[in-house]
């Protein structure tokens, strides 16, 4: 059978096989969920970079370049990484170049992997979908803040986990934890993020609309796989 | 006001200051419920070293050395990691060396710290009474299974985070998540840590007889802590 197992920190990547997986990289705030709103309208690619020299590097070649750096847009790029930003039909057909303190390094991480998927909570079910369509065992790398486990993206972790629980067994203890948690939190998930000092993490952001807007479940059906160094839509 | 903070993996230690902070090192399934027991049948110290070789050259100065590598007791070695292996008054006033595959590591990442003491759910209301009446914050470090996330270090970290909810607030998500953990298995932790594929890594174990004898609250009121290079019953 099949199998998912989770990875709750980029830095705890060396102990997990990528090579025959499905990896599936998730920064539910706010990489990977802008990413995929910006599929959503329709741009033609992401290419995920790790520096904002490189980012910037990209801008003369005609990408519309997107920086953030501890949950701050960069001075001197076209947009930084709230999921509001990339609501906008005239990204339509558009190349971004994307370089974020979390997000962009994890997919990057994982390209020894079969197959690269983004993950958000915005096309959970079509994620869902795609694993069950193919034969490969997936692997969940979060993002995590700062090389941290994050309660966020053990969440969409868990969420997808139990998706998958028919077609899919538990490789790992985190796989099972995150699935516990996500029954534990799944009935008000806002308020759990906003609950206790979690929320002094999340007050970085300027009020809770991102936060809100990125938990919500399958509001977009589509998925984003990474190919020879970019993201497109499938 | 103190703060716990937990580190899910000995990993992402470097991502966590210990200078100011109270160590709880916690290796459920086995080390630290074994030490635990030990120090109930009233041996004099324990003594963690990192290496097989480190633990034989004890034995010469009159040790009773303990050593487990992947579950297994070592060769050579008086006694493996079974906390039944302990309950045997011949122990009382004997020094202990100790070795094994990721508590003894553990207890010895953290040597920075202010105070070191052993997690388990043996002795969980001790030190939560010990860590209330002292003035620092705290940093629970789950040993973990071979670097990665584990279950029940966490529910042990859930656990003593929610005994200490009134005194301390919690620092980061880890925390949190754990807290919910544990309400989510609380009700039957034993049912909880057999069931799924997380009961296969569990069955390297004879039976379930260890994993039900670590996973009691409160057998024993007693804690251990480290001081210039040995563990003392306190």
């Amino acid at each position: 059978m099949k199998t998912i197992s989770t990875c709750v920190s980029p830095q705890l990547l060396p102990l997990h096989t990528v090579e025959d997986k499905v990896a599936i990289v998730v920064d539910i705030l706010r990489a990977t969920s802008s990413m995929i709103t910006a599929f959503a309208y329709d741009v033609a690619s992401i290419t995920p970079v790790p520096t904002l020299a490189d980012c910037r590097m990209l801008k003369e070649q005609g990408f519309v370049i997107v920086g953030e750096r501890g949950g701050q847009k960069v001075d001197g790029f076209d947009l930084g990484n709230s999921p509001f930003e990339f609501m906008d039909h005239q990204l339509n057909g558009k190349d971004l170049a994307f370089t974020t303190t979390n997000g962009s390094q994890a997919i990057l991480s994982v390209t020894d992997a079969k197959t690269i998927l983004l993950g958000s909570f915005l096309n959970l079910s079509a994620t869902a979908e795609f694993l069950r369509q193919q034969h490969e065992s997936v692997l969940i790398l979060c993002a995590g803040w700062k090389g941290r486990f994050n309660i966020e993206d053990t969440l969409y972790a868990g969420a997808l986990a139990e998706l998958l629980h028919s077609d899919f067994t538990y490789e790992d203890d985190a796989t099972m934890a995150a699935a516990s948690l996500y029954q534990h939190a799944s009935s008000d998930l806002t308020g759990y993020l906003k609950k206790g000092s979690h929320a002094q993490r999340l007050a970085g952001f300027e009020n809770h609309r991102d936060l809100e807007f990125c938990i919500q479940k399958d509001k977009f059906h589509l998925n984003a796989i990474y190919r020879n160094g970019r993201l497109y839509k499938v």
